[in-house]
């Protein structure tokens, strides 16, 4: 039985039950990882529990408690005690952040806070790491998830700003008070911290103006289709005359920008920087189970660096005959029977058609169709029989298809 | 002065000239994050160096020879000695990873390889430390660039392969022999790294069946454009019936998916788990600074653990008014004369017009045109000035447009 790893909670809503849960659900795997089992040892609710107590009682401290205070005094207290701490308090940091950094240099602890910005995308130890070296230019960022999903669904259905609201609000996607998402504060406090990490310049909320989407129409969208520009809340940090400019603006994207492909909740975040050019991550912005992951994550890298790769614990079978949507090419001289001999041969390998396409006439026609998920082995064997065909005039050609039901 | 870190480099290559340079251009900030300063203490090239002085006169040895011997003898003897390595060395990897890794454990020291899988791409460090607590279900990826190349201009320009393969060597896209990237090896090699991080479970080149590029067709991607559908090279690892299938193979891609929208000489690779639905990260799949920028990344956090943000170096000054292209909105009486009045004002404060639509007729015409790039206060400055022109209707709406040069 490998030892404890202690974990004080503070906060208990939505991310800290799906973190308590998750905690229990990998502490195995987290165990064959680190050598240490995670266990909460304590929790914090506002008529629940002791925070010198927890705090006694903990290697680590996660706080998910949100808002500025008591989470500041918390916060600087436990890291003062010598515990690490996990944070998802994008306000805290984009307001103290200094504070708290030179707090954990001088106590020796890590301070981490993957969660507090983007949700699930991991740009802050992608910052912090992979790209410590770098010069970074300019980031630009959709860290918002509320604004995302009601600015796509005004593109998608002419919709205006307020039934789009509206639809975000009863689908769970905005707040009742919905001012701190719209207004893009929400996103100036989470492009204060990225730029602080991009730039290693200190920046704090009020340094970042910001303007948000609640005056935008339904009108701007459709002109802009016409122009071929997509519209999006977003977040820019980047270097200007030697010095850094932060804000936050509805912006128009032509499409082959990598953030014009990200809809509804999501969130993304492209680097540029001279040695990579550019980088672009993108994943969910928010929710209590992808909160929840990126706290663990955080948790983990903090219990032990990560010196290699552990020793494997899975030994899954490699399985050689998988189940893929196919697309088929068939060049047939075009007589009575055709389709009717070709889908008796789909019909014997349990294989049905999804779309279907025919071009050409007489000897020179071609039979194109996407098909719906079949095992490969029963695909091949199709091939075989429509190849052997009289009046199929060269090879079938078959190609997957990926993720039809995306 | 902070102390030095001594880097022992074997090879000297295009990545490896690239990293040299890149050490000597980004030592004294690596020295602000670290605490040292990096420097390359020794070179080994075909005639030039003695391993075992290099070894013994570094910190950490970088391995950018490629291929398998002697490299996997010098990784071998560099951790047996205690030395932290980093490589870009998918090869070596793909078929001794194992090997390589166990030793590692035993002499308790980082192997690191972020550049040996899809470039600058920081998929490695994702998938060990953020995602290390996660049931991860699947992972697709493109993870060559010069495949990737290729399908992107036959998809563009109607190319045949023979023809964008020969596009893709004048370029540099592709070698002057291309196969191991064009029948997928390259992809299969990556794809064993990647399923050996994600599922826990040896994986070695030997286990992944690949199919390459070759016999594709202008056609098929034609067919393909009037379904819908997109072509990549694409390599999947997922739990099948409780075991796991790895492969790589042409397949086609809906729209919406994450990775149809990865075109060029860019590497992508979605990762599902329960918990965060799906991440994905992209950005280009080579070159050499690009691999050197990996390399770096991964040779700072083999420096010193990231124990907590770093007190700020720069004091960068933030600026307020920067250049933005607009977006302009304007409702107008269509009366003679008001194209001239507006012009004259976007002439007075610097700014020309991009493209132009003019809707409707009389007194209900609206004119959008996107502006070039201009500094924020002239463009507020305009806006304020055709605000007061008698035969504008309403307030003109200005919203910005980004990366117009994209």
């Amino acid at each position: 039985m490998p030892d404890a790893f202690r974990i004080g909670l503070l906060g208990r809503g939505t991310v800290g039950g799906a973190f308590a849960d998750l905690v229990a659900e990998r502490a195995d795997h987290v165990a064959n990882v680190t050598g240490l089992r995670p266990e909460i040892s304590g929790v914090l609710r506002r008529n629940e529990g002791d925070f010198d107590e927890i705090v006694a009682n903990s290697d680590l401290i996660v706080e998910l408690m949100g808002g500025l205070e008591p989470a500041r005094d918390y916060v600087l207290r436990a890291m003062a005690a010598g515990k690490h701490v996990v944070t998802a308090n994008k306000q805290l940091l984009a307001e103290h952040g200094e504070e708290l950094w030179t707090i954990a240099r001088e106590h020796g602890v890590q301070l981490r806070f993957e969660a507090a910005v983007a949700g699930v995308v991991p740009v802050v130890r992608v910052l912090q790491e992979s790209l410590a070296g770098a010069h970074v230019e300019r980031l630009h960022g959709i860290v918002n998830g509320t604004t995302n999903f009601i600015l796509s669904r005004m593109a998608e259905t002419g919709a205006e700003y307020a039934d789009a609201l509206a639809e975000a609000q009863a689908l769970g996607y905005a707040e009742a008070d919905p001012t701190d998402d719209v207004t893009g504060k929400d996103a100036a406090a989470k492009m204060a911290i990225l730029a602080r990490l991009a730039f290693d310049t200190p920046v704090s909320l009020s340094d970042v103006p910001y303007e948000g989407i609640e005056h935008l129409t339904a009108d701007d969208l459709e002109y802009a289709r016409e122009l071929g520009l997509g519209l999006k809340l977003i977040g820019t940090a980047e270097r200007v005359d030697g010095g850094l400019s932060v804000r936050v603006h509805p912006a128009f994207l032509y499409g082959a920008h990598p953030l014009a492909s990200i809809n509804g909740p999501f969130n993304a975040v492209t680097i540029e920087s001279p040695a990579i050019t550019e980088i672009t991550l993108s994943g969910p912005g928010a929710g209590g189970p992808q909160t929840a992951s990126a706290v663990l994550g955080d948790v983990i890298s903090a219990m032990i660096p990560p010196a290699s790769t552990p020793e494997p614990s899975a030994r899954l079978k490699l399985i050689a005959d998988v189940t893929s949507a196919f697309y088929l090419h068939v060049e047939v001289a075009d007589e009575p029977g055709v389709l009717a001999q070709l889908a008796q041969i789909l019909g014997v390998q349990g294989i049905s058609v999804k779309s279907f396409v025919q071009k050409g006439l007489g000897t020179n026609a071609r039979l194109v169709m996407v098909l719906h998920p079949v095992l490969e082995s029963r695909l091949s064997a199709a091939v075989e029989m429509i190849a052997g065909l009289e009046f199929v005039r060269s090879r079938p050609r078959a190609i997957r298809v990926l993720d039809e039901e995306f």
